[in-house]
């Protein structure tokens, strides 16, 4: 039996922590595996695009453990009611090559996302930073809300998004929270939400080179975690914005990023920091109150093999039922793989 | 619920079918992709390899369906109860993303690679082949042996490993099947049992360099179906049995090939003949009767898609228990992910 953490047993695990912890946890795991970034196997991940979306495969190994993650893109899904995102991941033992856990990862996705920019903001917004503006209120923004609130010390948060339902959404979810302190406030505009705030979040999802932010709205001190653009062609920032002289770039995986990220349209030798030398302390993002910078971020498979282990972990430790699938044989003889389908066999079924 | 084909599923309707049938309908699919190979988006598969193996993963799509695979190869994993190769695969529908169907692939890949290789020696093979060498007894020699005499009209086996015990448990399982009118021999060597046999088909998972089949145990005419060479420093055959001038190379996807192949040991301008050129008419692998062929077979993801879109199939069609697993979130509310956690939700459990 393969050990399997699926939708239920995320919201479970998640239910019993709360998604503040998850999330703080979760950047903790994070945070010290880019701590070791020259133990991973690293590739860009592996895109398919059709004119509608892209599906994508994220593999990395620490040559220990392996992971992957399936996840797709689809904007337009939700106009027919389905996720823009859905994902799903594995994690492996190199020794062997055999799975150790299969999980939903669309929850948890959301959930790693979010960590990932809490604790990039931690490193690069300014530590008075209490005003956040957030743009493109779907599926992702409770996530990025709560994490900001919790590791930041947030306390105001702007929200626009061209679909008023998804930012009255948001404010009932966030209502429901009684988040310590938060004030929300909902803006006609991402000018009027963005003005006067420390840290933008953006985080919408149309497939196209979108403008979300312009030149003009940026401030000087600002932090900009750009999280929507993530595949050529879908970018959220104006162009000027990285070009000025005053913007300081991180990015996760500088081969990746340079494909997908809002640096694709600068050119390729553009100075851009990888997080890990932040981490490693090789390097600083922001070394004035006056500089911008940029969390310019399209998601890591390092990111999911920390969220996988970490899973994996909380699974066995958190109490609740335990699920497992009959995705691998096991037989008395390796080499005898026949011997399965020799009528009258015994084999262990599906447990749920 | 995604759907989910496990073990004892695929058990259940290869039992159904019966393994010959099982095979030379999968045959059928393969050949009729294959058939339209130029609407594939193909790339070589991503290995992540470590001292003691290899971690595959092996995506393609036609632009309606996707489909991956993921697969290890671990030569050393019997020695410790487990199989050498594993697997597991997904199909999903390009138009939103969101997987179909998961699969188990092991039992399924050892039938889809015996599939593909009795499909190629339909092509390849003298039509008067009756005599077929099997080195190799392990996990996949009575897949090759139930397609072979299935689908070529083999009727003579002559088998061959270095441990006694495969060949003793590969006679076991064939005297338990009663297939017609075969005759079974097993050698005491590689060169006993290739002397005279139509057919080679080498099936050992050695992780180096072997050389299974020497030049001079290669005769006029037969069909070498080299199944165990399947990636970089892993070969089974001689190579002067290559560059013999009267030796036809046929292979699935060059670029994959020439890194994984027996064509590996050769340089990259060496000749070879893609299947997709056989099934075409654009190609003929045998010129005359005197001429050796060698379909030099590492697997390629194609095989997997067929594969995966005929359990989905069959799956519906045929009668049985079928399962789902909650591997990702369904909504009301596409942008309200955060929905899912909210206290006192019900969500779907996983069905087996």
């Amino acid at each position: 039996m393969v050990e399997y953490v699926g939708v239920e047993r995320v919201r479970e695990l998640v239910g019993q922590l709360g998604p503040a912890r998850f999330m703080r946890e979760l950047a903790a795991e994070i945070e010290a595996d880019f701590g070791r970034w020259e133990s991973f196997d690293k590739s860009a991940r592996h895109a398919v695009h059709s004119p509608v979306g892209v599906i994508e495969l994220m593999p990395i190994s620490d040559g220990r453990l392996y992971s992957f993650k399936y996840v797709n893109g689809h904007p337009s899904n939700t106009a027919a009611g389905l996720l823009t995102v859905t994902a799903f991941g594995v994690l492996a033992e190199v020794a062997t090559g055999y799975p150790l856990l299969l999980a939903e990862l669309t929850l948890t996705t959301a959930l790693r996302t979010a960590a990932m920019s809490a604790l990039a903001a931690r490193r690069m917004a300014r530590p008075d930073s209490r005003c956040m503006a957030l743009i493109g209120n779907g599926a992702q923004s409770e996530f990025q809300a709560i994490a900001f609130h919790d590791q930041l010390g947030i306390r105001e948060l702007r929200l626009f998004d061209v679909d008023a339902g998804a930012t009255a959404k948001l404010q009932r979810n966030l209502a429901g929270m009684d988040l310590e302190g938060l004030t929300v406030i909902a803006c006609r505009s991402t000018a009027e939400a963005v003005s006067g705030a420390d840290i933008v979040t953006t985080v919408t999802a149309d497939k196209r080179n979108a403008t979300i932010l312009t030149a003009g709205m940026v401030e000087a001190g600002m932090h900009l975690n750009g999280v929507g653009g993530d595949c050529p062609g879908k970018t959220e920032l104006d162009r000027e914005i990285l070009l000025r002289p005053d913007t300081r770039v991180v990015v996760e995986y500088a081969p990746q990023s340079r494909i997908e990220g809002e640096v694709q349209q600068v050119p390729a030798d553009f100075p851009v920091i990888e997080f890990s030398e932040l981490v490693a302390g090789r390097a600083t993002a922001r070394r004035s109150d006056a500089e911008v910078t940029l969390f310019d971020s399209v998601g890591f498979a390092l990111e999911d093999f920390s969220a996988l282990r970490y899973l994996h972990r909380l699974n066995g430790a958190q109490p609740g039922p335990r699920g497992g699938i009959d995705l691998i044989p096991e037989l008395a003889n390796p080499k005898d793989l026949y011997g399965l389908l020799r009528p009258g066999l015994a084999v262990r079924k599906v447990a749920a």
